[in-house]
């Protein structure tokens, strides 16, 4: 089984001996304790979980190197993991502190941290870390306002996990550990494994791109990894986009090639940077390979609908170090940023035809009419007819992918859809051009 | 795959959608609430996860009619599932209140209940109950005894389930809920499955237990399903626990032919009827059949040793129902009170002797010396021997098997050990002689 990152074995950071974590939930009521951001319990539960394995949230010179150059002061690979408070008043001179999460009820404790330091970070530093992560520091762009509406208070040290935020309370079925999925691929029997990331049910474009990588590389299976979390108006609910997914691969796929999984983070909207996260959260859970989609490393400026939305950038990418030895996390930036760039030139156009096409489906649906085989599968469109309320019918998202050599049958899918849906001919067609121009 | 008992679907009580879940959270924060006894909280999981499928606490009259005949009063199978308070003071005439969890620090809320009757329950009739379920209503007996330590006023109403306990947060990798075992069933491609319950690693004997189901059935896979709760005092670790039994399976089985899982609950000590209530729980999991061991359904009377402990009873049973209309669970019960009754005849005699292997094993870990390998496989006694504190060393608890036709080679395992270890000879044979005679 290909091993985590750096490390022969996964260093989840949560508290597994229920004695152990007893004491430490009774330890932590009385001590100091601080609220954190709200991005803050994702990236604790990510690290309980094992998904990426710093000792705890970084100090300065640690996150601004893995800003830089992807690397900290021991010259091992990581991503940056700050956790930044407006003040630290309620900490004083305490030296062993705990977290609590802004985003359940009653605030209850996330972790308990043994305090290394506690630094100011200037706004040179936060400029820096914005402009390497995110590659601009405009604060329209949603990923650089979420991470500078932080304090600028950088409190750094291990942490022990004890809970997985509101993701394992709210999604009991779905959310699994690096552990979990490492253990369930270990009793699957598979050694090749492609990981795929969706927030939406899966219509025959996902599915193919589930199904090209694994005949092409012969893979034994996929994991299909939901990201959970709150939902917002329009999105479809938990439980019908289970049942949905589950069924797409109960009825198409074979028996043993497919485990639907669900993990608690957010998108970064941190383009090529985020796929070389997202390349650590799949390599430590255990999957060798993973499909690089359109959105998770793409620059999405949602707060300014005008600015050009990047286009499919689809691709199977090999996990990109194996160990501390033959690091690659630099190639796998590398292409992610040209493809980014193809992507962006190309954005303008494919946004406007991918909008018509979208709207035709809502048409279909709004009108209570299932969409084309091509586009859903039957049994997939039955369950979001069936169970979603009407207006939620009409936000069912298109998903398109990108042309590249070795996934032929991706235009192929495209051009048979385009019989029904002509604009998706001119979709593929103008993405071979991009791509190959 | 196999159909829930009685019902087409399975009905867990847990509130999936995350919305309703929050709003009921907020809600239930300011209901009128009571702190349930301590064998709520399994209970309410239990039926939260879809093990069981009552709509919630019943009322006396279901219980007694469920204890009594195994039916309810519509005519559909179930175990008895009461509430009972020791009073309502703290309900007064509220219609729909809060139930708090006594296990979990805080006492956070586990379910919402819709209050339909509250009713007291006689002596009588909680002696009927009793001497129904545990066939005794001896106060030594600790299932007895802990069923009627609860009160005598019965709340009795639909649920809506928040939370599974402390289970859920203390076995984050190993806990699952009915649906989940559901849905990795059918991930992995099995239709016809097995399940066996442990608490403890599992060495050989565990193993071949395992194996000859699945070779006689020609099933497709194994459920491992860990009965977890809080650890007394010479317990296994879980994370060693686990280790060893994952360890196990993975050096020593097929790929995708078995599955670790685990699930909140309690030994009720409640013999033959407890082995129903278990295959209930298997049935909805998704188990077509399940291995009944020594101890589910047997009588233990863990506050007076010297009560002859039941011998072995092993067999491997298919789910006894499929559908309301070929309800069969009495069938099973006569089956396991006839085997709970040879295994009491013949108790005695095997206790002495299963209790002198178990020194001898005691005594070998104790000198450091690995048990051989007849009785655990030496990658599970590396991590045991590696992970174990070394008082912890000496627990190890050795687990026999009854000899019976068709399970020969159980038989036949026993008596190779019996090289190293000449007790196992006797205790097989006179096994043989106890359940031929």
């Amino acid at each position: 089984m290909i091993k985590p990152v750096g490390s022969d074995e996964l260093k989840p950071l949560f508290v597994y001996d229920p004695e152990e974590h007893h004491k430490l939930s009774h330890e932590a009521e009385s001590l100091p304790s601080v609220v954190i951001s709200s991005q803050g319990p994702r990236v604790s539960s990510m690290m309980g979980a094992g998904y990426f394995s710093p000792a705890g949230f970084m100090n300065v010179a640690d996150a601004m190197g893995a800003a830089e150059k992807m690397t900290l002061s021991d010259g091992s690979s990581s991503c940056s993991v700050l956790c930044l408070l407006e003040n630290t008043d309620a900490i004083g001179d305490a030296k062993r502190i705990a977290l609590r999460d802004p985003n359940v009820e009653g605030n209850p404790v996330l972790a308990v941290m043994d305090i290394e330091a506690i630094e100011e970070v200037s706004d040179e530093q936060m400029a820096v870390m914005t402009d390497k992560v995110y590659r601009t520091t405009d604060m329209d762009h949603i990923g650089v306002k979420t991470f500078n509406s932080q304090g600028r208070v950088a409190v750094s040290g291990p942490i022990q996990v004890l809970n997985f935020s509101y993701f394992q309370a709210d999604f009991p079925d779905t959310f699994r550990t690096a552990v979990e999925i490492r253990n369930e691929i270990k009793e699957h029997g598979w050694s090749k494994v492609v990981a795929f990331q969706t927030r939406n049910p899966m219509h025959r474009a996902h599915e193919e791109l589930c199904r090209m990588p694994m005949e092409s590389l012969d893979a034994d299976g996929v994991v299909v990894h939901m990201l959970l979390g709150k939902l917002k108006k329009g999105d479809i609910p938990a439980p019908v986009r289970d049942a949905a997914i589950r069924t797409m691969a109960e009825v198409y796929f074979p028996p043993n090639t497919v485990m639907v999984t669900g993990y608690g983070f957010d998108m970064l909207y941190a383009g090529p940077r985020e796929a070389v996260l997202h390349a650590y959260f799949r390599q430590n859970m255990g999957a060798t390979h993973f499909i690089i989609g359109r959105e998770p490393p793409a620059w999405v400026t949602t707060t300014v609908p005008s600015t050009p939305r990047p286009s499919s950038m689809t691709k199977c990418q090999r996990a990109p170090w194996r160990s501390r030895s033959s690091c690659r996390p630099h190639g796998l930036l590398q292409e992610a940023e040209q493809d980014c760039d193809d992507a962006r030139r190309a954005g303008s156009h494919q946004g406007r035809l991918r909008t018509a096409l979208r709207h035709q489906g809502r048409e279909m649906l709004g009108q209570g009419i299932a969409p084309p085989p091509e586009f859903s599968r039957p049994e997939v469109a039955k369950i979001l007819m069936d169970l979603l309320p009407v207006h939620q019918q009409l936000i069912l998202i298109w998903f398109s992918g990108k042309t590249r050599p070795g996934v032929g049958r991706w235009r192929v899918f495209l051009c048979a859809a385009g019989a029904l849906w002509p604009e998706a001919v001119a979709v593929a067609n103008m993405e071979k051009r991009s791509s190959t121009g």
